[in-house]
């Protein structure tokens, strides 16, 4: 695999006259990639039909002439204005049900089908210009799904859809009404026509109905990006990307990603641990200016399986950005570590986002490379380190990780749809069992739920699932390894309903939930030989083996030689105590990390991540605060 | 009075051959009711005008034959999906002006009169139907007025309701804006139709306006009510019930009552800590797994007045609930304790809510007696444990306090209209007091504002009113124990102005409140020989004995022998302290209650209820954390 | 000049008879001035062009014969009912895009120009039945501009006004575009008609289209201002004044200044203290009963600069109001005080509000001079204290600070536009710089944003600002004092763009902002020497001296002799620090006041204030708690 560098660049910001400068240093950064186009329509298409080609094609040229790749991004993630105009109700509508009014971007409507028209042409446009272009190398469908909450829509569109969509997979009313048990507070339905959306009911709506919702509009985002994938593919023979963001669960990204050829996302560490990701005031403190030590690589595993191994990097944060609720400068030499990590997890490229930093509009506060005077920004000295390092260094390449972690997106919509406790999402739940094996030292691979082959791996988390799918469950049943698996999973059937027998059902082993509670922060279950559950605790009961047991002797796991339920949320502690042990049990060496030390092991070096601000001494040697280092395996 | 046990069961939710042993199981678990019903209409009219009765009149009769009494509920919380299209105009309007969506419950506006009369309409079919059925011993009314914020709505309905009922309050603007004082900010009307609902305004609406909305809203109810109970009344001899909720304080709680035979209501202890009531961090925490120590005696007391006497727990928390901010489960014994603290208030009978878990839709989360696969959840053993010491136990009766505390709703309206603090409700005044009174070890009466004898009770607090009515005026003069009257009692007229010469009125006592005010949290009044008022003062002027003071020297009680005005809002401390002076003089014995343990006194009994994590010792015996004990009198 | 007291009165409000008590009364109290009609539209004008303007002749007759000079108000702040029926547009609309009902006051919309029309015509004719009047010597226009957040309105009148003013400011489109960078997001616009208000937008709308949406919006204020200005100015020769509110920064009070005669302001230092004002929970604690000690001093000293040297205090707090999250009772002494320090910072006249308190409507919990009974209230004697002390003490008059601070409503709204820090305002840079000068004893002179001259200054402070502008430039350059420029200061152009070359651009410094980062509260960068900068840090380069540095060696003041950028927002305490090194530099004598003792020098006399709540010693003479002392220069 030849890794590579890139940037994110929009000619039409800048003169005409600074472009060719702009390609030769960053060819001399060392960089191979230019991401153009994806916020150009206007500027393709100032007026309905009126086409501007030529900008576009020189600044193609000339990047290309330079010796640079470029990945053409399809401009759909900001339709024009005179389209606004054409087709008002392309408009999404918040779940307070207000119009969500153009001004700034991704302000269409998922359900809205002849906005996904005007795209299937633009895209159609693009492809047959620049599809067999020898400097187009890629492509980059929209821009940042779900950005800006925008998959989720309350509009007039989208209630159409969504009864359309429930008339063809339950057929009938009386089956539908059965499937999410109207009966309950006669809520049952005669036509599909009297099926509203789930907000602003009097009081919550029923959970079945949110999850179908969210289905629908998780398939919207899938049937968007592949009215694009479909035009496109007859168009070009290049990779079809879509760059993802973090945290955002709110579409199936695997099933986007198995239209598409590469996953990209866009990795803004600071921002990021000050906007979405966990932690304590603590670690927020001591992570200000890296990002959770954490929170990248769980991104790239994540990406990983949803590029079906193929992983990019389309945006990687130079500086400080604009966005976040307060935006502090990284401590230097994060950009290259951030750099590193991202290549040791598998990326194939990391493209910096952007060049120069634009000198007005929302994002004027977002550094870029280049100051907006065209000086030198803090970033680009660390990432024309890391050309230089890539090109000294061999091949890595992602191998197999000993430790697997189920994570699925529907899932997170069903904890969406019935938290049962305040601050409740799926996400928290997976990320602290990750967090937990990354405090180890381990390398992980994240599986999709409907993975089938669970032989490569030592030590398989479940956490949370809805429910275990068929291939899952074979594969369990045939594990080798220990499987830990809950809490929260499987104790429900797909319409987010409680079955009878209750679950889970997990093959060959005797294990039922009873009762489930959620728990105050304030307050937590003991653990026998110490530790703790909080947030969520599952009254186990069944015949199988007793593995751990709370303080007052409760089952705390349960299960057999391989496949064992897990009855609570373990706190951040008690996770890498449990884990540490079974690690130990199944031959999964572990090591404890300090502080902001993390690992990452690759068939053929391990690489060394210092996110702390002071120096960590490791296998020998002192990492410096922000510093990388590497052996060879 | 024969003290009995229910429970909630939704036949229509299971298959019809589950009945006969799910009524058979009931029996042999000692229960007398079984409430149905409330929720049903859907299945009982599916369309317009057509009705499925069969099912039900099935029900009744397995019910019945199995020896249960049957609670029949009119469903009118839960209108069905045709209904709302047929009239879409009932939908409430919440006080952002959205329309209140189909697809939970309570989707109705009490102002809109065509959903009256297509309620008489099915409490009239029922009525007719089971009116005189032997099984049908009871009947509830709607379910849980104002559950969800449902009893206020700025609908166009609404809007022209209050109109209406200001013109016939005021008949006249003149008099309404003279009343309110509109000429304030150019506020005057010309016409009743100029009046708008008072949300959405600049600033503030005038305090006057917001409190006739809320009598108009409150009368709303009051007649929603009595539509169903005038039809009832003449098709039943049986008693009518509502079933209210835990501090819900939109409509006026005894007027409803008087139009009904018995006051029920739906204890959910730990649902209510961690929603809705009064506490610290410590308490919270303390009681986590028990409920306040007296939030179920301050509404068994409350709700015994509002039901002239007659008290049913309607629903009883059984295990962990759903809504909730977190759903902990309970400690073991509590279900029990909840159970005996009612009957040791006087209530008649606690249904526990509900048989089975449902699993499915929205509750699908809340313990039953019962799991969803039909297996015993914790709670039924409890409750069968009830049953067999109330077969065991002699009858208790309610009596009558040595101690009354004056609540009064209208007051609470009034302080909404015109909290002065940021967090001022009146409710937090008056259950300071009750808890005070509860610390002490004492048993309560509540009593409605409009009381016209006092002679029954040495001491009378009355905390927050509005104004004194005249029939509590005229029973404070002739009485000879020591009324507590204030903090903020009579110091407005009954349309929210100051009245010329400045209140209180107390008869026979010379006290007149100059200048109020609010003091934060952060802050505090001290006393003469410790304590403090927090959030509240009044300074005090007249010719009265000053009883007790500020540490700077300013009135804190002051009155006569027997009528003394509160000067201010006691700290916890503060106000344990007071009560308990107040108590020595006028000969009502207390004690110093530790932790969790509270006592209740009957003619025949006391009881001690230990909702304490620990064993407390009292009057030589041990009682176990969620204990119950009771000595003889 | 000769320095008053007044009172705010609204003879509307009690019957006929009172008048001339009320009157004679105040004039025993010493007061000068009486306010009156702001409010009384309704009641001049009950229908649509009927008119009584008998009670007001009447009520100007009494209150002039008595000796009292009248300040009459257009009553425009409340428009009445039949004119929002006739013009149901004329209603502002929120940012949530929910129209503002009817109901309290300042219903109205700024940008709708048929309420305009309808004020200039009942300014009118006031102006010709009063203009000429004996006893009317000053005109309030309107009430308020901005209280409750109504100059922002985003109305379909605000909107077609805002598409109108962007077409005369822009002239094209294109122009528009690149002025704002719109070629960001395909953000173009075609036409002005497509231009939307920058509300409700997917995220963040362009931060130059919320700028010139914001300077449309105060241009409205200014607009509607002029209109009664206009009208009166013929009709009158007596000043024209407005009343300003606290910490009201969304119109550009500079320019509705300059078409006024007198600034006044409405003081209500105890719920400033509590809803809009800086400070600690220390400072709020300590200061609870007495309000922010520099509040009142900055906005003497603000308005003092918008009247171009005439300050009035229109509305000063006399006792407990009814408005902030609480509303405790002032401190004895503290009405006093208030009122002597507004005549140390060169207000000429101090009104109380209002003389009676009113038993109803809105403000009923609202103290005045007189209780409600008629009797006194406590700040009537204090009112008396300074009627009696103004007859006994010498004129003072303001005189000119040896420091000024500039001051930018337009620099707000950038900020505002684009904040980058979850919490930041420009107001709380500014007050921090104040606060720090204040804390060192010092007398302060706020300048506008287009001074011309500074000479008379040897310490100025520039922080904050959007642009300096070519006066202030200018002044700088000739400058021989220090000026402290900065944080946060010219570096970016008017429209909120990066120019290039990088600001800022100070005459003959060569610094350079090269980036800037937010910081969270819970981080901060240590200064070499001690301090600390919070919130903000800018990396400075270019060839000027460095004063001082950070920590790590970094820039944190640099510049030359005279003009200085200051790189950082300082913690209040380095502040402090480094202000009064600067002032050492420059000859400007400091004193580090103790807690709550504050100084105003003026040319007759050092003025000392005690807002602490224990005494203080000052200058050889113990001040008590809320005292005020004075010495002769
Ligand atoms: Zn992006
Ligand atoms: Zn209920
Ligand atoms: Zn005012």
């Amino acid at each position: 695999m030849n890794r590579t560098l890139g940037v994110c660049y929009y000619p039409e910001h800048w003169p005409e006259t600074q472009w060719a400068s702009d390609a030769a240093r960053m060819v001399a950064a060392g960089l191979t990639w230019v991401r153009i186009g994806e916020f150009a329509w206007q500027r393709i298409e100032p007026a309905p039909g009126t086409f501007d080609w030529d900008w576009l094609d020189r600044a193609v040229a000339v990047l290309g002439d330079a010796g640079l790749k470029v990945v053409m991004g399809t401009p759909t993630a900001t339709p024009p204005r005179w389209l606004v105009d054409q087709m008002p109700d392309m408009i999404a509508v918040d779940a307070q049900g207000r119009p969500r009014k153009f001004g700034s971007r991704r302000h269409y409507d998922f359900s809205y089908l002849p906005y996904r028209d005007a795209c299937r042409r633009i895209a159609r446009l693009m492809g047959e210009r620049y599809g067999r272009n020898p400097h187009v190398a890629a492509w980059q469908i929209d821009n940042e799904y779900d950005c800006h909450d925008t998959c989720l829509s309350y509009s007039d569109a989208a209630r159409a859809g969504f009864q359309d969509w429930l008339a063809q997979k339950y057929q009938s009313t009386d089956a539908l009404n059965r499937a999410w048990g109207n009966v309950f507070w006669s809520m049952d339905y005669d036509s599909f026509d009297q099926i509203d959306l789930p907000n602003l009911t009097v009081t919550e709506p029923n959970p079945s109905h949110v999850l179908d919702f969210r289905r629908y509009s998780s398939d919207q985002v899938v049937a968007f990006n592949r009215v694009q994938v479909d035009v496109l593919r007859d168009l070009t023979d290049t990779p079809l990307i879509h760059n993802y963001m973090g945290r955002t669960l709110t579409f199936d990204h695997y099933a986007v990603g198995a239209d598409l050829d590469i996953a990209s996302w866009d990795s803004y560490p600071i921002g990021f641990l000050s906007d979405r990701i966990e932690g304590t005031e603590a670690e927020k403190q001591a992570f200000l200016r890296q990002g959770h030590p954490d929170n990248q690589a769980f991104h790239h595993d994540l990406y990983r399986a949803v590029g079906k191994g193929r992983l990019w990097v389309m945006e990687q944060q130079p500086g400080p950005v604009n966005w976040a609720p307060y935006n502090p400068a990284p401590l230097p030499g994060m950009v290259r570590l951030w750099s590193w990590e991202a290549f040791a997890h598998g990326a194939e490229a990391v493209c910096y986002f952007r060049w120069r930093q634009a000198p007005f509009a929302q994002e004027q506060m977002h550094a870029g490379l280049l100051r907006p005077d065209d000086a030198e920004a803090p970033g680009l000295a660390e990432a024309r380190q890391v050309a230089d390092e890539l090109a000294q260094l061999p091949d890595v390449s992602a191998g197999t990780a000993p430790v697997a972690l189920v994570f699925d997106y529907e899932s997170a919509w069903a904890w969406d749809a019935q938290p049962q406790g305040a601050d409740f999402e799926m996400f928290r739940l997976a990320f602290a069992a990750y967090r937990g094996l990354r405090k180890l030292g381990l390398s992980i691979d994240i599986l999709p739920p409907d993975c089938a082959d669970l032989s490569a791996y030592k030590l398989v988390l479940a956490p949370g699932l809805l429910t275990l799918s068929d291939n899952l469950r074979d594969a369990l049943a045939r594990f080798t390894g220990v499987a830990l698996i809950g809490p929260r999973t499987d104790v429900k059937t797909p319409d987010l309903t409680i079955p009878n027998p209750m679950g889970p059902n997990l093959p060959g082993t005797d294990v039922t939930v009873t009762l489930t509670e959620s728990i105050p922060p304030s307050d937590a279950i003991a653990l026998e030989g110490g530790g703790a559950f909080r947030h969520w605790f599952e009254a186990l009961d069944g015949t199988a083996t007793v593995h751990h047991r709370t303080a007052d002797g409760r089952p705390a796991i349960m299960g057999g030689d391989h496949l064992r339920y897990l009855a609570g949320w373990p706190s951040d502690e008690t996770f890498v105590d449990i884990l540490r042990t079974t690690c130990a049990e199944v031959g999964v060496a572990t090591q404890d990390m300090p502080g902001g030390l993390r690992l990452r092991e690759t068939p053929e070096a391990t690489f060394a991540f210092n996110y702390g601000a002071d120096p960590v001494d490791w296998n020998g040697q002192t990492i410096p605060a922000a510093g990388v280092a590497w052996v060879k395996r």
